[in-house]
């Protein structure tokens, strides 16, 4: 169980209402077509709807707004080249603070531009950790700025939870969700929200072969850093969290592997059949559920889709 | 005004509730980077999302629900290789009555399965109107099966009005809506919906410049067939309906014509920013808002996304 002092049901009510005005309550959409071939009731959370196209804008907009006065106006830090980064630049732009965004010089010019457009204020790196900390470190100290962790952060996790708690409420009787692991923020987030507001749901885990990180950590009881990840779901190559993992370790029911090949045929069944654009990360869960249908047959099954940020070209050339 | 013998607000509602067991009632998105760009607040109905991934499914449902019992079991008849086929076969599916559908011998494979893979009968015949309706007729005769036409006919019109229902009930004061036009069921539809339900609402129809009878026939005040129509909106190809232009042309504000380069940067736009897959037919209404900014500034705006029926290999080729 987990420590109640440590999170409690109030808390994620109080960061729902928090957070409300800034994110969108996103649509959970169904599909006769993919509940035939799954043998089971499926409803997706479209958090690829959601600001800046990901769930990723629900933690970093809590985390924000949760800093005190003194804090919040000095602006925030991240260090990141995904949808952290693009959350914590929106999220700042809607409260009116800066958000310093360290990213490494290699990174996407379509990611570059995109933390841009919300505002964020760019500084480049050297594509290490070290250099990004390094770099990140100065722009606390010079700015007196505040880190935003991505995932490895209490504010992050409740943040991240407000997804189930929607799923959860808008879908009774939910027997089972499944959701991507990479740092493990939805994950543990998600955890949280079954315990606290569903009747006994299952929480699922799924990470990609190539990053299984999170599976190994599961199934060896220790905490496992991820060494050369290496799969389509680019979302997921991240290292599991310590507050994350500590959540997991005993809250979720199991964590499912799947290849690449799994991920790309989920992802094609899911924009074909629901007319829904989704990063190769957010196919995760659906291949999984495919590769067990055994384990979910006849149940009633949430899935957390958690972003629809692609480069179009790029992606449809992988179809 | 609409002869209010021939329609009124009292047989909306009972469509709407006789066809809700076989639709989704879709979600309306919002995207704020849109708004941005287009200068006003749009609501965007999703019917991409909808059962056979098109509106359509909404007026097959209704129109073959009202048959009476002794035609309903011996089934229906269409002649199609669009939308229409897939929602005449799944509704006839969902209902439990035999669907044929009539397909020219040249249908592109994707569309002949879908068809068959929602239960229809297919019969192939030569690529010409004249060999689909004799082809049709003598199963009308074989079979006493009930001929559904895809637009012109009350009970389809009526069908299609229940999107712009729940958008406007889901929106309150809207002030314009804007869909496209291709045979005028859904702006027939949409029209009604309007008249009945909304405080004022403005109609637009939107239509390719390449298949532009629909704005012919509302200028010149006479209904004027499509002849060798040319554009990217593949669903808008065939010529306005007489029972849809007899309400359209004294009730839409205006119909707005927009270009293909215009209509794929509509798309690509509503692809990346809203992750949603919308057919090229779909993006005709933003890209009318977008060419015609002024008439809409600072409005409340909804769109009806039609469809979301594509082939996405074909597609990316365009983006």
């Amino acid at each position: 169980m987990i420590n109640s002092e440590i999170f409690d049901p109030q808390e994620i009510n109080k960061a729902h209402e928090r957070i409300r005005p800034y994110i969108h309550q996103t649509p959970v959409l169904t599909s006769q077509a993919i509940d035939k071939i799954a043998g089971c009731s499926i409803h997706f959370k479209c958090e690829n709807f959601q600001k800046i196209g990901a769930f990723k804008m629900r933690g970093a907009s809590n985390a924000i707004l949760q800093l005190d006065k003194t804090k919040i106006s000095a602006g925030v830090v991240t260090h990141s080249s995904g949808n952290h980064a693009q959350a914590v630049a929106k999220a700042a732009q809607l409260i009116g603070i800066p958000a310093y965004i360290v990213m490494p010089e290699n990174a996407p010019k379509v990611k570059i531009a995109a933390v841009k457009d919300y505002g964020g204020i760019v500084s480049f790196c050297e594509a290490t950790l070290v250099a990004r900390e390094t770099t990140s470190q100065k722009i606390i100290e010079d700015k007196t700025a505040t880190f935003i962790h991505p995932y490895d952060n209490k504010d992050i996790i409740i943040g991240q939870a407000t997804a189930a708690k929607e799923l959860i409420e808008e879908v009774p009787q939910l027997e089972s969700i499944l959701c991507p692991v990479g740092g493990g923020g939805l994950l543990a987030g998600t955890i949280l929200s079954a315990q606290f507001f569903s009747n006994n749901c299952k929480i699922y885990g799924t990470e990609p072969k190539g990053a299984d990180d999170a599976y190994q950590s599961f199934k060896q009881r220790k905490l496992i850093p991820q060494i050369s990840p290496n799969t389509i779901a680019d979302g997921l190559l991240t290292s599991l969290g310590k507050i994350n993992y500590e959540i997991i370790k005993d809250q979720v029911s199991d964590i499912l592997l799947v290849n690449d090949r799994e991920i790309k045929e989920a992802m094609r069944l899911i924009w074909e059949r629901m007319k829904t654009i989704i990063e190769p990360s957010s196919a995760v869960p659906l291949a999984a559920l495919l590769r067990n249908k055994a384990l979910f047959k006849d149940q009633k099954v949430g899935i957390i889709l958690s972003g629809g940020n692609v480069d179009l070209k790029k992606i449809l050339s992988l179809l």
